[in-house]
């Protein structure tokens, strides 16, 4: 052990917890932009390219929740309560899941043609990330200045809504419109399954209010 | 703030919260005896009516959602667990947001027709919704007097099985005569939403069997 | 009451809890190894033979649960966390109701034929259950000698990856070869609900692990 990590070992709790959840944060924008790329792309070597980097950063994030996990758990005391700690990065994780899912139903699939309002859904994913970013660098300070927190909740509450309502135009066109039965199901379930991150990332606004109530 | 508003804050807080409870499972009543309506009407434009009525209910329920939880994070005690008391109205509006999922699939993807067996699924829900209504009129009471209560877990936990059933038989019916694969999507998933709904509801009756035990 | 059960009533609790768990475990490979040979076998009469042993073994393991969830209800002290004794129930129960789910489905749906990896997916689900009932045996002495239970959690985790594995490339095979939908959505909608009862398995192992590190 060295000395340095001897003396990391009295800092306060706060100290080593919540940057795990920024740093966190910052590889699912980093994945989601990634997506957004991918998501543009039509040549499928460079869309295998981005899903091999994505699938990485989906990993890492495995990594740090278990790190993340056991810091909690060797902690007497944690900035917040433990559930609500273990359910915003649970809820995180899921967004990065969902986006890697996203990616790999393109890549497994490979579908005709990958539909205009893929793009529209994955940049809210994209802001979405950029949102929880932001709220995760409030951690420490927004039990006393809420404000810049809970307007990433709101945000990561709006996106939802349009991701919502992008998703439901979009398969009613479908509908009408693709007349190959696999095609249609190929992209109803890779459209879903990215309506499925904004929703996630909605769960991490509403887990983030919680903490903001309890501790005001 | 008006002398009532100041008085009632001294009230136990069982007097504040559990009638909230009661009041989200009438607005659910509701909102399924809206939803048999759009079921058996063929009229689309009446369908659109009625959806936007349904859809008002659930953000309706969303909002006491809201207030159930602040009244809870205000109160020192609670008439029961924190958690049950969460799990409790959250399970609830899990059931009114598949009501507004089926309503809303019903509109966006407009089936040929609507099969008759989605009337005997609507039915189902709606009986479940007034067994909810039923036992948080007991919320109060039950942990003394748990008859009324517990019988209408039992109902909720039938309605979830004839509810299985119906979906079963249905979907198998559906594979052996629906030949347009559109259609076919379309179907089932509606019907799979409603299935979804009486699940939902069976898990309020575990809640509440749950709470009973615990406080008897 | 017989004097045993009197005097068991004065056992530890944990000689009571902890042999229902490895009980519910050694059910669900009865379940798992019946549904192997549903999989492999063409005669639907002996499949709905098999199907209905199924069935009657998800219903006793929601007995078990029922049986448990008493005892953790009537206990002072509990061999570890409530809330971990019943998460951990709680995903072995939706291993069952995965593998009850899958074998319900291919009845009710009677795809034209049974594809070759759904054998595989199956004996993943066997060989996770068969962890489970080692890990549940091991659940009084696993927070001083964790090795074997650790074993286990570590094989639940890559049956999950390996059945991830065989189920991406089984559809995305699916998606290339069979041409008629109806088929296809069956065939993909079976094997995603087996893909799913390996996943609630690595959630078993998950939970044990989280317990495994909070009583080291």
């Amino acid at each position: 052990m060295s000395l340095n990590s001897f003396f990391s070992s009295f800092l306060p709790k706060e100290e080593k917890l919540l940057p795990k959840y920024k740093k966190m944060a910052s590889r699912i924008v980093v994945g989601a932009d990634l997506f957004t790329e991918l998501v543009s792309t039509t040549e499928h070597d460079r869309q295998i390219e981005l899903y091999t980097k994505i699938k990485a950063i989906e990993t890492e994030c495995d990594n740090i929740i278990v790190d993340i996990f056991e810091t909690i758990n060797d902690s007497f005391v944690t900035p917040f309560d433990r559930e609500d700690m273990h359910q915003l990065c649970g809820d995180m994780d899921d967004v990065m899941d969902y986006i890697n899912d996203s990616a790999k139903r393109l890549i497994l699939y490979h579908p005709r043609e990958i539909p205009n309002k893929a793009m529209h859904m994955a940049e809210i994913i994209l802001e979405g990330a950029k949102a929880m970013e932001v709220a995760c660098g409030e951690l420490k300070t927004m039990n006393k200045q809420p404000t810049i927190a809970l307007e990433q909740c709101a945000k990561l509450h709006d996106l939802e809504h349009e991701g919502d309502d992008v998703y439901d135009n979009f398969v009613k066109e479908l509908f009408e419109t693709e007349n190959d039965p696999k095609e249609l199901i190929k992209i109803k379930e890779i459209m879903q399954c990215m309506e499925e991150a904004t929703d996630r990332a909605n769960h991490v606004g509403k887990t983030l209010r919680t903490i903001i109530v309890k501790y005001a």
